[in-house]
């Protein structure tokens, strides 16, 4: 998928899978494609759907803004923390109602923030908050306990039937993912399509296309909600100019949704690396036309500069040649 | 080399190769033992050799502390660059001498108390700044120039000579290291037959071998400057109780010196991931005999526990089954 360079030597290499598909399946692959995959964070959108579908997003007066956070693994800026904050007390709850756990904000300033405070980072900070408000939401609409983050509880029930509704087959099971929620299972071709299922929501009429859709609407609006200042979700969103909307995950997932072309891409790095998911979905939108290879902001990712600590540009991350061509 | 756990899957997998030598060669080899790698900071005590058997070290009046330092990725905490501030000004020299670059702390001490001071992190910080102050007190021996990171300045000439000497072979060129300094491309099984050399050199009385004695005898006696506070080497050292010398490099590199059993090792996980260079080391030096898999601080790399951010273990790094069997 993608290799890092000291040059005039390759370092290191970065294998994986990789599946662009349409509505009706796989249009082209690379590595296994059956691969089933923990799509961890790549598949927020999948798991916001309830909220949208239910209602309790439209009773709660939920706007793009909310939705945006709903599918974000955002860094824990104050632009963040504050939305979450205002929604969850708009809703009569607060922090201590979310069960994802704490987490230094990868934001700079609001770091710092904390540690010149003397101040332990909150739950608002962990990168999942706004999908934790969602799913307080929807544990209010359906008048489900508060203890809405463990498998058996009705949001997460609902969550996996929308994950094996829009994936089109049962989740072979489900890992623990770092918020505490249940992460299901699935292939990564059939992730693939079910976000290809997103990117031709909008010529659907169902409720469940209709939620899609504005979803997918909402991320491309919103792309500074979505992750933050110089993250790929962040840059790539809005390089796109609201073509694409893509959705990185940890332990090396990306996934992208790309309406004009009816098209979804997932891919997994087998070892996990985030510099190489960035890299290789950066060249997979380039190849279908979604981004410019000439954007300044893509260019960066397509050939990252590793830089040794004088500032020297030393190597680069490059994807594998035949992602682009 | 190593997996990663989210129980009940597999989430990521990591490749790569590893070597137990003897100074006669290999004695056993998983993935290719002839692959070409950047050894990176894992062979800090061969760019450390030309200092000592030079005489540089000995006319500076150097001690364990400070070859320790010169063999170290040190994570820039308080007792690390004030004995490396310490070092320079008895040279004469200061922290604008050194061409390392200036690196953020890995010791979180260190970084907080610069964020609260609003300051910037120096050279001092670097966590090669040991191995620098190494090379100016030889480039001051030498009476050569102050820009010793150069690949043509006879400190990196000494220290290419070395590597080719303790490796036994030319080596096919060099990458620019993140400490700005050349760093000798070689084979993975003469890196790890050169630290079997290393292993044995007590046994020898050649002024090479008695330098590389010096040199491992320090690294096990201050295990804490060689890396840090929870760090990998400075705690499988520990647990080693002398017994080995370890040492990381970045993307993924390790190497061990085991004088007892006159035995060296090198691996390099082929994606770069320092989380499984730790748990593949420990797997091997537990097969070696040289750590105990009781210890707790082995057995925490043994099987690394993944939690989430409600501290809650939902997943492991493991070696793969035969690097321990």
């Amino acid at each position: 998928m993608a290799e890092a360079t000291r040059d005039p030597f390759v370092e290191s290499r970065h294998l994986g899978a990789a599946v662009i598909a349409g509505p009706e399946g796989v249009r082209h692959a690379w590595g296994d494609p059956e691969r089933v995959i923990l799509p961890r964070s790549a598949v927020k959108m999948i798991q916001a759907l309830p909220l949208v579908v239910s209602g309790a997003a439209d009773a709660a007066g939920l706007g793009p803004e909310h939705l945006a956070l709903a599918c974000a693994s955002h860094q824990g800026a104050e632009m963040h923390t504050r939305r979450v904050a205002d929604w969850l007390a708009a809703l009569g709850l607060s922090e201590a109602d979310l069960r994802c756990g704490p987490q230094w904000p990868a934001d700079r300033a609001a770091r710092d923030a904390l540690i010149r405070a003397e101040a332990a980072p909150s739950q608002l900070h962990n990168n999942c908050s706004g999908k934790h408000a969602g799913m307080l939401t929807l544990a209010r609409h359906l008048g489900a306990g508060p203890e809405y983050h463990l498998p058996d509880h009705p949001v997460q029930v609902a969550c996996r039937e929308a994950f094996e509704a829009v994936t089109g087959a049962p989740s072979p099971g489900y890992g623990i993912d770092g918020c505490a929620l249940p992460n299901f299972a699935g292939r990564l071709d059939r992730i693939a399509q079910a976000m290809a299922w997103f990117a031709t929501a909008q010529t659907r009429d169902d409720a469940e296309s209709r939620a899609a859709a504005r979803l997918v609407a909402a991320m491309t609006a919103h792309p500074e909600l979505v992750a933050g200042e110089g993250r790929a979700c962040t840059d790539l969103m809005r390089a796109g100019g609201g073509r694409v909307a893509v959705k990185t995950g940890a332990e090396g997932v990306f996934t992208a949704i790309l309406p004009e072309a009816g098209l979804g891409v997932a891919l997994k790095i087998a070892d996990g690396a985030t510099r190489a998911a960035d890299c290789a979905v950066t060249a997979l939108l380039v190849r279908l036309g979604a981004l410019s290879a000439e954007d300044p902001a893509v260019a960066a990712r397509l050939e990252a500069p590793i830089r040794n600590r004088r500032g020297d540009t030393v190597g680069h991350i490059r994807p594998a040649p035949d992602l682009r061509a």
